[in-house]
């Protein structure tokens, strides 16, 4: 599929059919976000494929009750690995540097997902500390996302956009 | 350009021709970042592009003295706003949310860039209150990265990746 399409026509898709996801499309995707760039090219990430029915239940509770994450095939939990960031950029690296790492990380898998006729959608409200107990997540690591994949059972529209021309500025702030 | 191509040959440049990037291209650019995920579709993202010479040497200086900022035909600030952030999100949401919707926008930027023959270095060490100044960036607003684009003038070698077997985990933490 062309990057533009990628880009242009992946939607969060939250109802997914009952289809098992091929584990080889799985690692395609997560293939896709080791390609990110990352501060240095650190690397901090980390990811964790949940299949398990039990498990995505107990995440879905700790993702404030998002029922879809436990209807979901497939759920990709984002980590990243804090304590050669902190050694290296301080609380720079930890406080922006992780989150904006793993986020070109997703995004790479989001449009992936998308171009292998997957859908996905990204969560990012939950309870951090219960996905760590979930995960028997190590102290060091922060998940910072959950990706929900599966083959799309709906087409939801295309979400507004805001107008390209409000959102340039020229040279400095409110110059347009 | 094929997603996966886009993905995995994009490289960060830091050498570029003189060359000056037409204003359509900046705005293909800058357009692809609006079709990035969002919080509850929040959008709080805001980009100036700055092209004056001044300018893009005082920033380079911002930026803890990279000089190729100064020397790349056209530099886009990626900004983002907190103040609706903060209101429906809470600390999250600023904390969390606006570094990664933004990164989102930006790794569509950086493949968008690639598939249309440009090179670009995304940057995040500078000085966030000199830069503030030097762009008159307001209060609410804060500046997530430098983003360098031009035509590329090196090709630098693929930089190693961690194998994939390394980076997934199953059901738990340490579980293959």
């Amino acid at each position: 599929m062309e990057t533009r399409e990628a880009i242009e026509n992946r939607r969060s898709i939250r109802i997914f059919q009952p289809r098992k996801v091929h584990k080889d499309l799985i690692a395609k995707i997560i293939d896709s976000a080791r390609w990110a760039p990352s501060s240095g090219n650190i690397q901090n990430w980390q990811f964790l494929i949940v299949e398990d029915k039990g498990r995505k239940l107990q995440i879905s509770e700790a993702a404030l009750g998002q029922t879809f994450i436990a209807l979901s095939p497939v759920n990709i939990i984002v980590c990243v690995d804090n304590a050669n960031m902190e050694m290296y950029y301080g609380k720079r690296g930890t406080d922006m540097y992780s989150y904006q790492n793993s986020a070109a990380a997703i995004q790479n898998m989001l449009l992936t997902a998308h171009s292998l006729g997957l859908g996905s959608c990204w969560v990012g409200a939950f309870d951090e500390d219960a996905l760590k107990r979930i995960l028997k997540i190590p102290d060091d690591i922060v998940p910072v996302a959950i990706i929900s994949v599966g083959y799309p059972s709906e087409q939801p529209p295309t979400p507004s956009r805001r107008n390209l021309d409000v959102l340039i500025y020229s040279e400095e702030w409110g110059k347009t």
